[in-house]
């Protein structure tokens, strides 16, 4: 049974293996707003603390034998890394379209890497049908006490680093994380406030605690992988239902905001699931106004390309970034007319396609522009339209 | 005269101003590697210890009249945020080329910016002329013995942080940054090595030193923007003779991969200039085994559209992306056949371009890939000439 015995316990285990990261202000977001950065956590991720903590436990038989675990992402690397820690052999079921990078790593920290056709689910059922066959210890992701304890050691860290804190805002997935720093929180500072948040797009625990009772999703589909998770653990949904106060989702958008808020102001790295909490805060789900409020960024491995669409997706949303299709008459010089009513209102050229229609005599050019927000994408297109340019649409 | 008392005087004076930047270390990269977190700092870089220490020295008399700077990039918004934190008004000189976010943020910290066409010297003139006609007071981005006092303050502070340091790694500009630190360095802990590094693309500390002379190179193209600079000042250049042990440079290709490998394994946003220390550092520019290395990443405010660039680049040259172009019959059937290779490889397809050249019959098919090295693009290619596909190109 979970205990805070256990959770200092694992303090004491994780002590030299993980970090105790740095708690940072978002000052940028709200003076009252501060974040734990798990992102510099070893592995990138919170997962370590929890399956360190486990696999530290194990007999020597055990280790001896090996452990398995499955995912996509980050307990993938905390297994692998905290088995290689404690010279264990570890076997690490991945689903075959997992990220390369994240495959690469993974075998990187010393796993035997088994891929496996399908969604995660298929994975886990690879997982168990191994450990039946090979007596591996099976380290699952969330819904296992000592994992729980394990993250939950980040709750006696924060209430050090901020003993004045009234609120935490936690990223949840399977429930595991949450689940250790909520039962921590609360038995030493009750009145400290417990959120949880969810992706919009895979809701599972926000519903399971709405209705009562644990629901599984046909499907999760959200940039945060590290929290698509169809269905709550038993054991985490027992502790979230007793200790925490709350739970809000974020939309993809908002957490793509945060992800970029982040690395433009704060210089660092989260990945979606870690960027969730700051999204809640960003974008008032929950109130931080009076409120010393830390927001877990529970992990920064997020891959390189994402980075790239978010960058995209948050400059567009943010009135940064606009593709204009502009209807031009097909005549010598035109070009060239309508790019100069562009420059002289400072926005700044991309991308240009321009694209000959022969049979109306009319060209159509679509135009990436970097612009200042909103307001200047709306002086841009009442410049063009003075000008005679038809503005058939903006994205 | 810069002196030791300078040096520590700015640290008192910077004491709750600006931050100690945390020590990281770059395990990934080496286990005698670490880097000093100057991109962690207010605004986002070094520059606010100088200008600040700078502006806080002025008389009430000269701070009512203002302060007038001119930069594209840090040393603008360091001198924003420093007036505005000593009540003094600022008006600093950008170029209307200055990446839009870079003015706005110089406006938010609080200043007057004052667009000039052109490039910096045109920045710089009008800064002396509205200097002369206002009675302002210019901030040097480096050619001044205070800013250089303030810059000097990270010697001490990583001293602190790492008294068994060996060797320090320095980006290099006009040369106010290292000039501060191997001062401050040499004083303390002479047989602790400083080494500079440029930007291949704007060596001219680096030719100045080794011809004996200050020089000014004709121009200056790096994505390193915050070390681009044409002339390096005559008090930094004596300082870096006297002081520094030697001077290096890298590629732009070098950069962009420690800007890439910062933000994977460390989590943590680099701009070029920031990144240069570690691309030193990586690609053996400085012997970092055996020597306890301290990179200094002096800033962090790189453009997102940057970032983006910069990983399409660092995947391509570390095999993780790759664009293909392959010949195949123009036959129904035949696209499908030729991406079923191309998945078995399990390489993974990010985009397609299908162009049909109806006169010789065949179709060119260009594939982005997203692959795990460069070996794995070898196998890749290997396999689709071993089913009959001419590939054309790869890039």
């Amino acid at each position: 049974m979970l205990s805070m015995q256990m959770i200092r316990d694992a303090a004491d285990v994780l002590d030299g293996v993980a970090r105790c990261t740095p708690l940072y202000p978002a000052q940028h977001l709200n003076d009252n707003v501060y974040f734990k950065a798990e992102n510099l956590q070893v592995t990138g991720a919170f997962k370590i603390r929890g399956a360190y903590y486990k696999v530290n436990s194990l007999t020597a038989e055990e280790k001896a034998k090996g452990i398995i675990a499955c995912s996509a992402g980050n307990h993938a690397q905390g297994v692998a890394y905290s088995a290689a820690k404690s010279n264990c052999k570890s076997i690490i079921c991945m689903p075959s379209s997992a990220p390369i990078s994240k495959i690469e790593t993974t075998k990187k920290y010393g796993a035997e890497v088994v891929l496996v056709d399908g969604v995660y689910d298929d994975t886990y059922k690879k997982a168990l049908q191994l450990k039946e066959e090979y007596g591996y210890t099976f380290v699952h992701p969330f819904n296992d006490e000592m994992v729980i304890a394990g993250q939950g050691t980040i709750g006696l860290e924060l209430l050090e680093q901020c003993p004045e804190v009234d609120q935490v805002i936690v990223p949840v997935g399977g429930g595991g994380l949450i689940s250790g720093i909520a039962y921590a929180i609360k038995h030493i500072k009750p009145e400290c406030r417990v959120i949880g948040v969810q992706a919009a797009g895979a809701p599972s625990m926000f519903k399971s605690i709405n209705l009562g009772h644990i629901i599984t999703l046909d499907n999760v589909s959200t940039i945060a992988d590290g929290i698509a998770v169809k269905t709550p653990g038993e054991i985490t949904f027992d502790i979230v239902r007793k200790y925490v106060d709350d739970i809000v989702t974020v939309s993809e958008d908002e957490i793509s905001s945060a992800i970029l808020m982040l690395m433009e102001t704060q210089k660092s790295v989260a990945e979606g699931a870690g960027a969730a909490s700051i999204a809640a805060a960003m974008f008032n789900k929950v109130e931080v106004n009076n409120r010393k409020t830390v927001c877990i960024v529970s992990g920064g491995n997020i891959d390189v390309s994402i980075i790239s669409r978010v960058i995209t997706r948050g400059l567009a949303k943010s009135g940064r970034l606009v593709e204009i299709v502009c209807k031009i008459p097909d005549t010598p010089g035109e070009m060239a007319r309508m790019l100069s009513v562009i420059g002289k209102t400072r926005a700044n050229i991309i991308n240009i396609r321009h694209d000959r229609n022969s049979i109306v005599n009319t060209c159509f050019v679509t135009t990436e522009l970097e612009t200042r927000d909103s307001h200047h994408i709306e002086e841009l297109i009442s410049a063009l339209s003075k000008h005679g340019y038809t503005v058939l649409n903006k994205s």
